[in-house]
């Protein structure tokens, strides 16, 4: 990608963490990235639902590979401690503003990133099902404790957004600790 | 609350669940609930604000009252039980199309909105962290497994809507049933 076409995307994906899906328009792209108005139609000749698409695709598949990783060279707790990790981090730099960009959009009613949302979502379960799985947990216990997982943490995200403190997190990920270990 | 006032702010309460923030306008709960125009001004005088602050304390409000009900007469199971199956009857009847209508509002940047958002998410945590503390749990684990709870059932209300079924709420329940037996 293009160096100033990944800023706009970038700069997307910060709006939408903090300002939901009506928060990213063309305007406040422009002006988060201070890219110039004509790379607009040039990178992204689909104009804002190109931009929206683009973030979304960007920060799940960036998330899904870290998460992805981990799951196949550590165990379960790695990976889990990798994804929970992830996300305080991302929420004590955004001084606990910004939450999870694939959320956004999930909440949000925009049918043509429905499969995406869900696919994403997908991913991040299936890596941590298939990690259980190898440590030796029942393909059934896997599958929905993964789901549990990634349920948990992203309504803690949501929870520490508004306390704007990284606390909930920090709970989750103690209580789901035993959940890992056979 | 006189029945058009009730009638527009049950409206607003659909929208938000189904639409979010940006969803709820004075055109869409008019439309939605049938009320005439002029009901408008005259129970709403603060417009489109209030109509969406009424709607968020009328829900917020509501499933407390119901947990803080069975969290009182019964045990840690009986009322994250009927926490979850509030919620999977509403995503049910909804298709699996609307959320939570306090999650649509904490995702959003709504400064005015943010104490009932935070008093919401507090109330719903304390009725469970005291029923556990009441069971004999350790006033650190209730609370910590309080706000897993929470977060865990917020988390799958969204995975439910992206793949349009209830799976995500029934692993969540099958999981975290035992961490409410001592």
């Amino acid at each position: 990608m293009r160096d100033t076409k990944r800023r706009m995307v970038n700069s997307a994906v910060v709006l939408l963490r903090e300002r939901g899906v009506s928060g990213v328009t063309v305007e406040a792209v422009l002006e988060h990235s201070g890219a110039p108005r004509g790379s607009v139609y040039h990178h992204f000749p689909g104009g804002r639902a190109e931009m929206l698409s683009s973030a979304v695709l960007l920060a799940g598949d960036f998330i899904s590979g870290l998460l992805e990783k981990v799951a196949v060279e550590g165990s379960p707790q790695a990976a889990f401690d990798q994804f929970v990790g992830f996300w305080k981090q991302a929420m004590v730099a955004s001084d606990h503003l910004a939450g999870c960009p694939i959320v956004a959009v999930a909440v949000d009613t925009r049918e043509e990133l429905a499969d995406v949302v869900r696919e994403t979502f997908d991913r991040w379960r299936e890596a941590l099902r298939d990690s259980m799985v190898r440590h030796g947990f029942p393909a059934d216990t896997a599958r929905r404790r993964a789901t549990l997982l990634i349920s948990a943490v992203e309504g803690a995200i949501i929870l520490c957004r508004a306390q704007r403190d990284s606390g909930p997190l920090d709970d989750v990920r103690q209580e789901l600790g035993p959940l890992l270990e056979l």
